[in-house]
């Protein structure tokens, strides 16, 4: 059922009864089925060709070239979980052989992940192909045997109804149950809690603002039956420049963060908004250089006015907050175009002002100029959970402070040196994800293959005859998976 | 700290600023260092030898035959974390290597997992030694690198002592930070709320009653940064009996299970208290079997006063639903000794009687009698998620119903064809979780070296110098781990 019209609160039921009877056919799916499925589906997006890019240039203000990266970014991530189910092992299948003659006897048991049951997405804004419809929660729920039940954002619904469309044909090309993905359209918040509480949902995929991903969180702990909720809910991603880098690499340091700072508007969730260093004459030179490089960004338009609202009002409490000073364009701005904001405050006020650690979703940095180490560490220390934090510096730098990159693993899911976090590279070992409220579990990944995690549990087979075990848990392995045999990992 | 006395509420903000304290040294230990302690702790808990055996048997009515089997089974566990901890890949070490001709230029991204921070553990009264102070979860979060804060058991609290000092032992012989392990004893629920709610608590486990787990959930839901908890909350472990198995062997079926039903006075998780079959001449046989070998299981003492109230309460409530017949020895327990009770029910009455659904934890089984095949799934279906369901059936009845172990996987975490629950092999496929209210969170296990990942979370390292890179990631790969190199996994 692809709904082209709002979904009414008595017709969440019936998705959601409809998605669940979907998924007891869904999960029956082989590996090599369910990959031809989301490779068919990146194809049908492909070949919804200009109408597509047209759509989202007119509903979100993004750059051809942009749609055009994100897309492919997109055909990239279903491709890889197709790979992943092709290759096999990321069921975790696990043998242990019976032994009869141990005392007591033990019985054949062997283990694989199966998929959840019926899971819900909530888009981002930000990114209306890689994140949204078809993004990655979807495509790592469906390679699970998941169905899905995507509810659109309001921010580019024409786009999200085009997606739903191509994994319709998908779905009709691979002869899967129809309502395998089920697409909705809601009016205010309360669809979103409609689905999130409804019986038959199984899990929650959440991309966008902290209050959106906790009410979410809440709804689904508060169930009678309670579900995880993977709300990805933004960042600040604190960055460390040290001083043995500054001294070298000022400038240059300062050209990257400029373009960090500033790409695609500053509308990434892996945004660089708190650059962290020491007051000195490296860092004023860094400052100077930011300053110049930022005040030649040409004005841009954000996705929507919502976003530009709350750009501009947000960036006003922090500028209006005690001992923050504004470096660049605080008054550029108008109603249709942004500039971007630098500002910068003192480690001490810092700490002093606890609103200045919140997200300003943009293209805004604060620069926290600290009296010396002590501070630094304190200052990143004090921000809660990040998707990242980056670190510049030399190995010099590294040898007198060993003890940075430890401490950077206590405060993200990822730890940068010598970049810039923007760009989230898809592949195995990205983790993107991070303590509270980064996300609301930390243990789970919302890129990368091992993103499929979020929507699987364990089952094991205790005495199973080998001809009634699912293929993953056969004993003549004819899947050829990588398992772990008898407690030895990768047999 | 290992505390004798009742824990105050403010003593526990000091208790878990220290474990905090400690998490943040113990976290660098190498994996040999952790695999050392734990070994060490099993040989430490040996070395309490008969005065511990001695103990637990004044506390908990256990006979010390079952005690020593329970004793090397947490020891066991122990040195099999111990044992995961030298092989090494559990980490799910991955390594992307940079591609600086790809555009955009790929950075070299290398994952694994990390400990979450201090766990807090609430142990079973029901095993005093393997689900309680040095149990599973205790050893599996001190084998992540978190460090453990356990409340005990007010059940064995003399036992769980020992077993404290034991480990503080095995901290100081392996000079470990000394409150890597704290014990706190509590003064009612108060102390355990305060655990789940202090804000260095980084995750929980626990093992006992739907009220407790459900309640705990929820104090950690609704914190301001909430956190993870795996509680394992008991289960009625649903047996299908088919019908070609009970014509074979309706006798030997029935004494298989009148053991499982009464062992340890039926005081298991994993105790099969709802058995679901045909209405037949073959059912007929096996009641009649069930009900001569269930009344020569001799009576015998619960663990405390507290459970055989709740059984003697839990099973009256169900004995007086409309429908339900006792079958064998309803009036025979006494304020000491406990006797087994078997009833049964038509699946119409089951069906309609919501509370039949509950756990009466003790040595208590209900017989369900189904009009048909239809009505046994009905009646299964209708019980919510369980740590186990087992089928008894040949291959016949598996022919004629191939569809049976599908839905079994639906409805718990381990799926056993002809066997009983009770007795959970400690092993790497063992899966001890299953959907709610089985346990808060099916994605886990609490048995096995997978419960381990209750406690880690994946962190991810861009651009990062070789020699600045935890062991498990540099490229030579010094602790000779299976990791996935460039999306491949387990090279």
């Amino acid at each position: 059922m692809s709904l082209s019209s709002i979904t009414s609160l008595p017709e969440i039921d019936l998705v959601m009864e409809q998605s669940m009877q979907a998924f007891l056919d869904y999960k029956k799916t082989n590996p090599k089925e369910r990959a031809s499925f989301l490779e068919r589906i990146a194809f049908e997006i492909e070949a919804l060709g200009e109408e597509l890019i047209r759509t989202t240039q007119a509903e979100t203000n993004l750059p051809e070239a942009r749609l055009l990266g994100e897309r492919g970014r997109t055909t990239t991530q279903l491709r890889m979980f197709a790979a992943m189910l092709l290759e096999g092992s990321w069921v975790e299948a696990s043998i242990d052989h019976a032994i009869p003659e141990r005392v007591p006897a033990k019985p054949d048991i062997r283990k694989m992940l199966v998929p959840l049951g019926p899971v819900v997405v909530f888009g981002a804004s930000n990114f209306p192909y890689a994140y949204s419809t078809a993004g990655g929660d979807t495509a790592s729920a469906l390679a699970s045997g998941s169905s899905v039940v995507v509810k659109a954002h309001p921010a580019h619904i024409k786009t999200s109804e085009l997606i739903a469309s191509a994994i319709a044909k998908a779905i009709s090309f691979c002869n899967l149950p129809a309502h395998t993905f089920q697409h909705v359209e809601g009016n205010g918040f309360e669809t979103g809690k409609a689905l999130v509480q409804q019986s038959n949902t199984a899990a929650v995929g959440f991309t966008g603002s902290f209050s959106g991903g906790r009410a979410l969180y809440d709804y689904a702990a508060a169930r009678p039956r309670p579900i995880p909720v993977f709300s990805e809910m933004g960042s600040t991603n604190p960055v460390v420049l040290l001083q043995d880098a500054l001294e070298l690499n000022a400038e240059v340091i300062a050209t990257q963060y400029a373009g960090s700072i500033t790409l695609g508007v500053g509308q990434f969730c892996t945004n660089p908004g708190l650059l962290i260093g020491i007051k000195s004459a490296s860092l004023d030179r860094f400052k100077s250089s930011l300053i110049s490089a930022i005040n030649q960004v040409p004005a841009a338009k954000m996705l929507h006015q919502g976003i530009l609202t709350a750009y501009q009002k947000n960036s006003a409490i922090a500028l209006s907050t005690n001992g923050v000073h504004s470096l660049a364009n605080e008054n550029a701005s108008n109603e249709i175009n942004t500039t971007p904001i630098i500002a910068n405050v003192s480690g001490a006020d810092f700490l002093a002002n606890e609103n200045l650690k919140d997200e300003v979703f943009g293209p805004y940095a604060l620069l926290i100029e600290c009296a010396d180490i002590v501070e630094v560490k304190k200052v990143w220390n004090s921000v809660s959970g990040q998707l990242t934090t980056s670190i510049m510096g030399t190995d010099n730098d590294f040898a007198a402070h060993p003890e940075l990159i430890e401490m950077a693993t206590s405060i993200a899911g990822r730890v940068l040196l010598n970049g810039v976090p923007t760009g989230v590279d898809v592949c195995a070992s990205m983790v993107h994800g991070g303590p509270y409220p980064a996300t609301t579990d930390s243990r789970f990944t919302a890129v990368g293959i091992n993103a499929v995690k979020r929507w699987v549990r364990p089952v094991c087979y205790q005495n199973c005859p080998d001809h009634l075990l699912p293929d993953a848990l056969k004993e003549i392995n004819p899947l050829q998976l990588k398992r772990m045999i008898d407690g030895n990992p990768y047999q």
